[in-house]
């Protein structure tokens, strides 16, 4: 399909408008580049974004991150590129003034969102329109799929099918239908080779009061057939997860829908204590990786630039136990580049390491026991005072959520506010959330839970969270400090309340040659200095004796 | 009209059942005592629950802080007490399983409440209901209305009015219709003495584009015949603050409804510079009052009781300049009565000072250029270990929010997290928000942000807020630490953001016998001492000098 192929075809179908988004049927979850609709028909190749198709002109939609890069990759005599921070709705409403009938492709947008549409743009007709010209097609691929050892995830796939038949039992339903392919994943401890960095296997779930598992991996048409025998029966599905196709195949099929949210998405983000066993080895391992890297950085530095130290960090994790493949595309960006958001190192923005700046290099690993995500930021030469301070700065945010107690329920939010705080007493902020959660050889990056200003989700024991503040100078550098960690029970503090707090799984030392010590507090000090005695007692015994003393060094006292 | 009536009526009229509340069409003001119509017919004093009648049965649905009393003030053969923490509606859908005709007087909900009940409880049908048997009627009294001087409003009724006429016509509106009487107070600088603790004037309002106001007291019937002049023209209401009974009226006129935010809320919670003076002036007065209530307690604690005290407090206060009122029932709590949450003594609970413990007194004044709301928590002979490092925790917790920094449009919420925080690494928690606006002489509580978990709107400069974190031992005693603050440009720290702060406005010392000093952080230490030094170059002038001695001491560095 071109542009002008869906432009003949609005125009032939009497529509005004139609929404393109970059979403396939699993909703928000990562796409094949060749699924990229979006990129497909506009040049487009940033991450967000949305294209307004109408018969005569077309508009794609980007917030300030991708001004830049939109205008220059899109031919804007075809299409008009809008930066705004405002939904498409918002857009839809201050831009189409009259009457609209706007198509949409009902496997691409969840029944909330199009139910959204249709209560505040009252003006305007939405039509569900999947025609194959729109492109909802999943490409199809030779994949790999793969069963997640018990090992590894604790928990058979029997009795997690089993919580999920209690729930429909509960809840008086019939069946659950599952649209979020991590949970599948999780559910059916399935794995495969689809995607590069993210061994989720893709698919949709129906399973049915008694435990039977209906899977829909690309065949579409299935779904309708099975939904059939529902006829009547009552199927729980989470509106707002849920592509509107489905909720209008289930009506068509005369089957009674329940809006109840997906309750995998909580069993997922509580780890078990196998799974949370395998995790810690896994950063055992990432730890000794990274510390190799780091001790073989400072010797060899002046002759790396950004590309090849992904290389470098990729051959130390490789040659770990249980590595399966990165968790995500590293970023080492280098000085300026560190302030650019969302920076992946390419052959045209590659930097060599000079004097004197710093690394931000964010990565991490699949393991098959575990899921890693690090930021380092990393000292090349001497790195000026300013960059010292504001290091020392957002080392203290770091501390502040590390070493925060807080009531079980508390929700990220609550975090969120107490890392951000510490930044702008010094007049600084960053523009990402401070900490997301990680799967466990799944997703690394996992709801339900984020530690963002806007997330309610209450935080229990056993959830595993980054803890990522930054700060970003445009033009000079960036600098980030993250490590992951989960929620343990505070039983050593007298009170009536269940109290929580963060305990490390990241094992890799902070770069001290960047901390302004006079910043800190004596608390904050000891915050670190207990840090690094945990990440040097844990890793010496497994680094020969050079990286060992070099740890050891990186991981004195303050 | 008793329960019985009423019951009586719901019988014949075919209802299953009716809600009824203690809000008078004012939604959410105060009430007069004599218009509590939960308080007539069920016997139930507290300040917040909902009365469910059913023809043959009758519930209170009371929160767990007024389990206790409801269940001692109510005739449990004729009312059962229901204590839970779940709304209305979700009560009525957990208890009325069947499809239930169910009344309600359209005065006293909010269109929102009731647009919500019709919507998540598609079952049941709801019908509005004004039957005088419901006592929707206002209690009308010789009331004294007077104008609030320019000198202390600082803006004329005229330049107000002209804010809104812009508004109107921003929005395309023909008039905008004020439910909130503060909103009508403010805009109209009228206050009345209908309330004892706050001067607000009880009135809707009308204002159309040209700027003609319509004000609707106790005779609604006007409000009816003033709509027909609206016919098929728009008027803006905010379905949050206004009852259902407004909309229905302006239906049946045929006028067009728009749900817009009142804006008065935001104008009158920035305060302007005339505003900001007198209330600064208020509080330099009521720190005199205070310091001198203080002194005098100091020798004379031995042979008072709460009650005393009260009046005593009051006393001072009355020879201040421009005073009018008390600004809420003063809580004067000794020892354990400090634990009891909303706790104002009576004769019954009256508790004599005694060694060792604290009092924790809550007070504040209308005074004619400002409202006050003040909590100290004073020593009582050498209070225990245990309490002064409740009072040093908590103080810990009122330093962190007084001396936070933050960018402009952050919510309440992130201060009080900064605030709780604190506590929670002390296994301590209040149950209660962190703070509220403040009015000028009006509400002591005004909206529309809050420093409290859930409140999202965003802070400004020249918002008033108080900061009043707490601690309760059940038993034993309660600490709270309350001053009023107001937001104001931080430009000493360099920012890419416009950053906020708070200034105190509270002039009172806090109790450094009970501070443990191993407990504060030499910031935190600065910080007291920052405050004390101003207190007492602020007051010590105009306190005789025996009481300016006493500050001197009081206000010494730490």
């Amino acid at each position: 399909m071109t542009l002008l192929e869906i432009q003949n075809y609005l125009s032939q179908s009497g529509y005004d408008a139609y929404i393109l988004t970059r979403n396939n049927m699993f909703l928000g979850q990562d796409i094949l580049p060749e699924e990229n609709k979006i990129l497909a028909l506009s040049g487009f190749s940033g991450s967000a974004g949305n294209l307004i198709i109408c018969p005569n002109k077309s508009y794609l939609l980007v917030d300030g991150r991708y001004e830049l890069q939109a205008s220059q990759e899109v031919d804007q005599t075809q299409i008009e590129v809008v930066c705004t921070n405002d939904s498409i709705a918002t857009w839809i409403n201050n831009n189409f003034l009259t009457p609209f009938k706007i198509a949409y492709n009902p496997w691409c947008h969840s029944v909330n969102e199009v139910d959204y549409w249709q209560r505040v743009l009252k003006k305007h007709t939405f039509i569900a329109d999947n025609s194959e010209i729109f492109g909802s097609r999943l490409t199809i691929k030779d994949v790999h799929i793969f069963e997640h050892d018990i090992e590894f995830c604790g928990i058979s796939t029997e009795e997690k099918i089993s919580y999920l038949t209690n729930f429909i039992h509960e809840h008086n339903l019939d069946a659950y239908f599952i649209s979020a392919c991590d949970s599948v994943s999780w559910l059916l401890n399935l794995r495969s080779n689809l995607l590069a960095d993210t061994p989720i296997f893709r698919a949709f779930a129906l399973i049915d009061k008694d435990g039977n598992v209906s899977l829909f991996t690309n065949d579409m048409n299935k779904i309708k057939k099975e939904l059939s025998a529902f006829k009547n029966q009552t199927i729980g599905i989470s509106y707002a997860k849920t592509p509107k196709q489905i909720q209008l195949l289930m009506k068509e099929q005369k089957i009674w829908l329940e809006n109840i949210s997906n309750p995998i998405d909580e069993w997922k983000a509580i780890k078990n204590s196998i799974e949370l066993s395998g995790i810690k080895n896994a950063h055992l391992r990432d730890g000794i990786a990274m510390v190799k890297f780091l001790y073989w950085l400072e010797n060899n530095w002046s002759s790396q630039d950004e590309l090849s130290i992904v290389k470098k960090l990729r051959s130390f994790r490789e040659k770990e136990a249980h590595f399966y493949s990165d968790s995500f595309g590293t970023i080492a960006a280098f000085g300026p580049n560190g302030a650019i958001v969302h920076y992946q190192p390419t052959s045209k923005t590659n930097l060599k390491l000079t004097k004197d700046s710093v690394l931000l290099l964010d990565s991490g690993a699949q393991y098959f026991d575990g899921t890693t995500d690090i930021t380092r930021t990393i000292a090349i030469g001497t790195p000026s005072d300013d960059i010292r301070d504001s290091f020392t700065q957002v080392l203290k945010a770091h501390i502040a959520a590390s070493s925060a107690v807080f009531p079980e329920g508390t929700s990220g939010s609550v975090i969120d506010a107490i890392t951000r705080a510490q930044l702008w007493q010094f007049g600084k902020e960053y523009h990402h959330g401070t900490g997301h959660g990680v799967g466990c050889f799944l997703s690394v990056h996992e709801g339900p839970f984020s530690l963002s200003s806007k997330n309610t989700h209450p935080l229990k024991a056993g959830m595993i969270t980054s803890i990522e503040p930054g700060f970003y100078k445009t033009g000079e550098y960036g600098i980030r400090i993250e490590n992951l960690a989960y929620i343990v029970s505070e039983p050593n503090i007298q009170s009536e309340m269940n109290l929580l707090r963060f305990e490390p799984l990241t094992l890799v030392p902070l770069d001290k040659r960047l901390i302004n010590k006079y910043l800190l507090s004596s608390a904050e000090i000891k915050w670190l200095n207990t840090y690094h005695a945990d990440v040097y007692q844990k890793l010496h015994k497994h680094l020969d004796s050079k990286t060992a003393k070099w740890l050891q060094q990186a991981c004195a006292p303050l």
